[in-house]
């Protein structure tokens, strides 16, 4: 798993440049969520919390790393078609976005029209929490395809 | 005019790190629109496209910039308070985020509500265009508070 999760990152950092900047981590990935983290220091606004973009592109990453992983033994192009995000609170620290797998059936049901028709979308929904309570709320569709 | 502009750009660069490994530049300002642009070669995906972080992060920006020039007389923060992003067609170039300034009345009502309540929400949109076609549309809430 540590192998998978390394792999992703590089990729991650080797394919996106911007995620070298950006500092990106691969934390954790298992049958609940996938956890990506990055540093303020390099991800702050002007008033030295955590600025609206690197937030989103987190975001955005902890999606498709969840995607790659979940899609790793098929060839195929993982794309955002739209994605809306909240802005709760300010983020103070190193910034840890969690992407909840899906449950079971809609993971299944998005296998199942990847396989028919080469294409499938799955609307996964992201979350930076602080100190316990949730600061940035991130909900996106992704399509893959083959 | 163009002072302005290099002071926002130089702004920018200094206090929001992440938007100097963007290359992001500043590129005109009027009473129309602002432009706000960025190399593809920083900026690109796993596919050699826009990266949605680095697109929603450009736009993101766009807004912001636009405020700050709108408000520099006073002393206030400008904060995003959600956006909502739609990925319509790859970006192939480098990226340029015009964000629309917009109808007086609307500008000119979100300086009353300043004035009168130190706090002023702004709706704003910006969009990429490629050869003439909307390539990515983002909205944002912005506020500012003094």
């Amino acid at each position: 798993m540590n192998t998978d999760l390394d792999e992703v990152e590089a990729f991650l950092h080797r394919q996106i440049p911007i995620t070298v900047a950006m500092g990106i981590h691969l934390v954790s990935y298992d049958t609940e969520s996938l956890v990506l983290s990055a540093p303020l220091a390099l991800n702050h606004n002007h008033l030295g919390t955590g600025f609206a973009g690197s937030l989103n592109a987190l975001a955005t990453l902890a999606g498709y790393a969840l995607l790659w992983l979940e899609l790793r033994e098929r060839p195929c192009h993982v794309v955002l078609r739209n994605s809306s995000i909240s802005f709760r609170r300010p983020v103070t620290c190193d910034p840890r976005a969690i992407c909840r797998r899906p449950e079971a059936s809609e993971v299944e049901a998005f296998h199942d029209q990847f396989a028919q028709k080469g294409k499938a979308r799955l609307h996964l929904h992201v979350t930076i929490q602080e100190h316990g309570a949730l600061a940035v709320a991130f909900e996106g569709t992704f399509v893959a395809l083959k």
